[in-house]
């Protein structure tokens, strides 16, 4: 990994930037692509959390969400950098930090949204087609041999039943009792206001600084100026970038 | 970023001119990528900010709009640039500097368009189809599982209820209060004179020049010889460029 | 930019010769791109009027018309190559010159014109499609938040209402009377006469060569000795070229 | 432009003959482009002419037509071959020389064709589709601001007029009569002859050598015989090739 | 042209063997073109005729027609060859030689087919598809302003009228009048005979050897020892090459 | 198989991390190939089992499942190692570890999950799709000819018979048998608890944690803490990377 | 041609394979062409047959049939090898071996097929489609001007005639009674015999070894065992490959 | 063909490792050919049995089955090895053994399945789909002219007759015949037991090793234990890689 100062600073230390874009999802990155890359996301607080220079992280976060473990990993990596190696995580929301962008923000020591972010989203949501009707209309029918009642559950050749709903509830309520215990634990809310925020509706980053779910309106550029002031010095600003390792096309082997 | 003279002058010093061209967003540019890149301009701002030899900046606007926390950095960048650098800003609208464009163009200290130009649209819209009649018609339906009655607000596939409306233009309202709020600080216009003028309508530029949206008709060269005359210098004019940086692709790695 | 040499002339001096072929419009060029470049076409003029050598301009003009800024940015440059540089520009009008591209061409000094020419079609339109009927036929609906009643205007998925129709209006005759005084001032015509040519009917070259819209009938050849015989020299004619910079993909960096 | 002998002849001097290729239209040609080149075309001839060697010019001519401004251009290319410079140029018309391609014949001193040639088809057309009715069943409207009546004229989305009719016929008679008029010029035919053979029927290179349209049935080998009959000297018979100019990819810029 | 010996013989002399393969068209071949390539064809003939070392040619024929204009140039040249240079020219017929196929063969001093060639198919067509009707199902019509009634001959979207079926039969009566003498003339056949024959059925290679249309029956092999026979030596069989000549990309310029 | 160290340690010794991304599938991989790379993770397994530095194996799963018989391979692999080399493998279950990859992890010494992984979907699945009644409808019948009755089972143009499904249901059943015997060996459950678990029904991570199908919840960084803490040592933590080797395109020959 | 020897044998000389795959057709290969190839099949058994060590040849035939005319050269090239230069051709069928592809086994002195090798399918077709009716439901028809009754025979829009079945059917007869004929001069079988397995079934090589088309079931080894049994030595066996020659490239032109 | 050591033995001698990966058909492989190549796999067979170090050879087959003949080649290649040269073959089924996949297994020594693997599906098929309805209902008709009654068997468009059924299912009984042949003289199975199995049925390698179809449940570990265990030494295990030949696109001519 190597590191790019964007922002010369007058004292010595450094303020890491770490951004996250796109939607959170497993995998991702690699030679020639582009978007979200988990690991790579990952390894940034790591290689932050290890830097002795690094002062403090300012975390930008652009995602409508993505999935709940993936989500979870980050929200670890957040609350360790600071429990374990004792330095401030401010978060940046950029458009759109909803859902598990969220999710992974509410440990932060203090956000910063846009009037206009679109955040809050808070809570999960699982989404499938039907298209046993449209099966029947074109003469096509689905031949399923299995060995449990549920083995063939959100399959989109047969209707949902009663119990399919019951199980797949469990495991939206058990996602959702997570969410609200991470918001509940990061921000000054009692758990009955975060139940109140987190019916999933979407709030811009002004209501969300009214109800409590940002702590002030800003952007990047005021987030990175509040970690100054609370740092009260001025470091250097740097981001990281994945070096092209020529050796990942014609590596040694050691067979 | 390097820096390119378009217009040799016969003074010290330089006048920038910037360029926005095309829808903004997030993101944008890269190596092959071409049109808006939204970091990229920021940076112009921040460079031309910088350099002590720039006196004044043309900001070229080109654009029907796009996000409007984008469309907030850019506004903000431009007023910083006048604020705390003390360098005018000079806007010159192209074919269309509408809404989100229009909106970035405020703060600045003067504003010239072409007759032509297709300006206003200020305020603020969310569009989105509703499928559910035709997903019935095809024989497919949807499965939701969720965990808040507003998890899926904006499905394409239920209708929007009275709940979700009023979330929706809730936020709507308060983008719109915000752009209002922009135009007034920006222009020598009233409240109401704004809010007026803010129904979404279009106007020519000549129309703009005489309700007060612009300040007077005329294009690029024009502009650049105003911001001549107010500075009594003729130094030169420049634009910056991206460099093609080789490292970008073959960078040395220090994991 | 380079030159070359098309016609080897037996006195010193050169007359220019400047294409403008395609759609008017913004962008355009590029590494890769063909077909009309409007900043190109711009420095061309530039170029032009700042040879000390160059003579006189023979502006060969072939579009269907295009962006009614751009057009203006291109007849601002005719008129300032003329009035502030004293050149005398004649256009020579290819297989159409129409709307647009008599709008760029009413300025200049001298019209010709093929007699097969078509051109006129002088005047504005907006148009746009509305697929509101078809969205319902499909089963599709629009759901649309907005902050005021005029910001989906034009938009394909709802009605045009009178109010819609008015602003639409009177930017077309904003834009129309633009057209006419543009005419009214290149040609030796009363606004009378250019409001009665111009009701958006297409002229041949003869047709327009009676009703005063072009001088003459004569094809490129014919508009390179015009303008000779009007110098009473036989200098080169000289064409511009985009040089292919290398500079363009490697380019140095000078952060 | 360099030049390739075919045929050694035993005399000093040249012939030059001369492909014209496919539609006649604007543009074309380019470092990869192919097929018909508008700008060589009128170049070969220039070339020629201005070749003291050059004692004759066979012009190939192999085209259904195209456009009438590039067909009068031609037309006038070879009118000038022979007038200015005079020289004079044989046709031979190889699968189909008709109506644009008949214009660009009609003034050679001679015209040849193959017995099964299909030449004819004089006159002028204009067509264009009218889709308002396919566009009301699928539910799509067009909504249209405009500045003139005529400024839709030829839409695709509304019906054609009594008066749209009568100015798209005056443009097609008058570029009928020029027609007409370059045939009776050129051959040795009454008006009334000429206008009762263009009334857009085709003919064969054998109803054409009887009516008069063509001086007699050969192929190309025939008309460069028939030309150094006419020439009394055998001389060489060259073709012109667009030299491949690197120039075009890696040139200089003098900027 | 390059020479490739494809047969080595023991006297001195040769006999070249020239391909006609696909669709008789005019244009085809260049740097990357496959299939037929009609100038390259003719060029061949030449240089075998003015190659004082070649005997005879061998023309393989294997095509299904084409142009009638290209298929009457290849059939003069067969004739040229035999009465200016008295060079013998046996045609050896591949999968099929029909229509235009036969046309070329039909002046050769022989003809070979194999038992199961198809050839024949004597005659002319012209084809084309009228489309009114379902252009008014789909409610599209056509708009057409014309200088005269035959100017929309075989138009897709006119129904054909008497008078155009008339013209249009005159031309394929013409052609086939041309067909009808170019066999007469080739074959041992009255005028009679040919007419009954050329119906545009198609034949056999053994129907034709009985027909007449075709002297014998034997492949490429048989006929070129026939000609060796006929000379009454054994020369070397040769087949020509285009060279792929790296001038066509990097040729110099001579402008 | 080149090794890349991920985490330097304190300690010798080393920590195998070998992850399982995507479908379960025999082949994949190859030079350009991504995703799941079946002959490859059993190589990394047999790579960690034979270097004796290595003490422990993390095995990441990241799976919704995939073929029984490569699950077979990997589940004797995790197997293999632990009984015949002594090497504890610690299973850290990704976003999901469903059917397969459940299979494989149960033979772990220690299974962990994320709250929010979805694991269980134990059990066999066997789809396919009927088309004979759309084909009905389209007018196309299939023709089958066989040699014995159920040559064609699973076919997607005939109707499944009771035989059919009683063929391929005790298939199904086989397979089931195996999986409930994995579990039953794996893990501390007895045969009557896995069957009740064991109808397919999808388990978060946190439920999983409860019925006893993981030991606990936590990510990979928790894994790899207490595979540290089991063998009271900080040894490197290391990853297999497939090295490029030059020789698959242009390997030397030995035919 | 390049020699590839594919088995070592004790003894001098050498058995060349040559094999057809794929369907049978004129022209095919080239540089970058893959599947079969006219000519250089028939290049590779001249080769073999002029080539002195070459002592019988085993000819490999993989192919469901195709053109007849490249099948009978084919054909006679078998035959000209063992009459001509006295070598024998054994006949190795592959997959399948019919129609044409026994045709041209049939000469050979043996012809060994697999037991299940697809073969027979003895005789002729034309197929086409006749499309009217389809034209006729879209609302096109096809207008056709013709010289004679059956020059647009087989046309796929209009309805075949009891004429055009006639002239049709003699052809197929025709070509069938070559077909029997290359038979009965093959095989040991009488007329009768011929006939009455050719009526286009196809058999299986055990089915073709009792009814005398084949001689006897055997693979590839087994057909080059035979040969050299019947050759009483055990040469070398060879394969021919087309060299890839650069100078079908980059060759020199001798014009 | 060169070898890799795959597994490091302490005895000499080699166990050589073929695969068999994908549908078994006629062809496959070249330079850029991925997947099965019939070829390569008799080769590595050659290649095996020729090499005096291998002591035995494993055959992973892992193959829905495909061609009966090149099913046919594989079986003869194992017996050959074994017979002729002596050296067991054991079979390691993979995922999917069934039909050819099968066929080709049953002359091994021995054969090990895992007990998912499915097998079975002993028998023969052929299928066809009969479009002539579907041809109806769109107006196109099928237009065939034939020399035998059964030239047209299992035309797509037209019915199946019982003539036809017969001569197609004598194949099909033929083939199959065949079959039962192979695997009575393969397994210790009476013909009766066979023909019980061969019914068209899939088994689970479980069912297969209680039917007695295999011998025991094992991977390809297990069998190359076996194979060792058996030998009663640990040779290397080595496994056969088509090296790249660089001849084979600029490979020497010797024409």
């Amino acid at each position: 990994m190597s590191e790019r100062v964007t922002e010369q600073g007058t004292d010595t230390g450094k303020i890491a930037v770490i951004h996250l874009d796109g939607v959170i999802q497993a995998g991702g990155g690699g030679v020639l692509g582009g978007g979200y890359d988990h690991q790579l996301l990952l390894d940034q607080f790591d290689h932050a959390a290890a830097d002795p220079e690094v002062e403090g992280i300012v975390f930008r976060v652009n995602t409508p969400g993505g999935g709940v473990v993936e989500s979870d990993e980050i929200h670890d990596k957040v609350q360790e950098v600071q429990e374990e190696y004792g330095k401030d995580v401010y978060v940046s929301m950029g458009s759109q930090a909803a859902s598990g962008g969220y999710f992974v923000s509410a440990p932060a020591e203090r956000i910063y949204a846009n009037g206009q972010t679109i955040t809050g989203s808070l809570g999960v949501i699982m989404q499938s087609f039907n298209v046993s009707e449209l099966a029947d209309n074109l003469g096509i029918s689905d031949q399923t041999i299995k060995s449990g009642e549920f083995k063939d559950i959100m399959s989109a050749t047969r209707e949902m039943t009663d119990d399919d709903e019951e199980i797949l509830q469990s495991i939206v309520d058990d996602a959702y009792t997570r969410f609200v215990d991470v918001i509940e634990n990061g921000r000054d809310l009692s758990r009955e206001e975060v139940e109140n925020l987190a019916d999933g509706r979407i709030y811009t980053g002004n209501q969300a600084a009214e109800n409590g779910l940002v702590d002030d309106v800003g952007n990047l550029d005021d987030t990175i100026g509040a970690m100054k002031e609370t740092l009260d010095r001025d470091p250097d600003v740097v981001e990281y970038e994945r070096g092209f390792n020529m050796g990942q096309f014609f590596g040694m082997t050691a067979d």
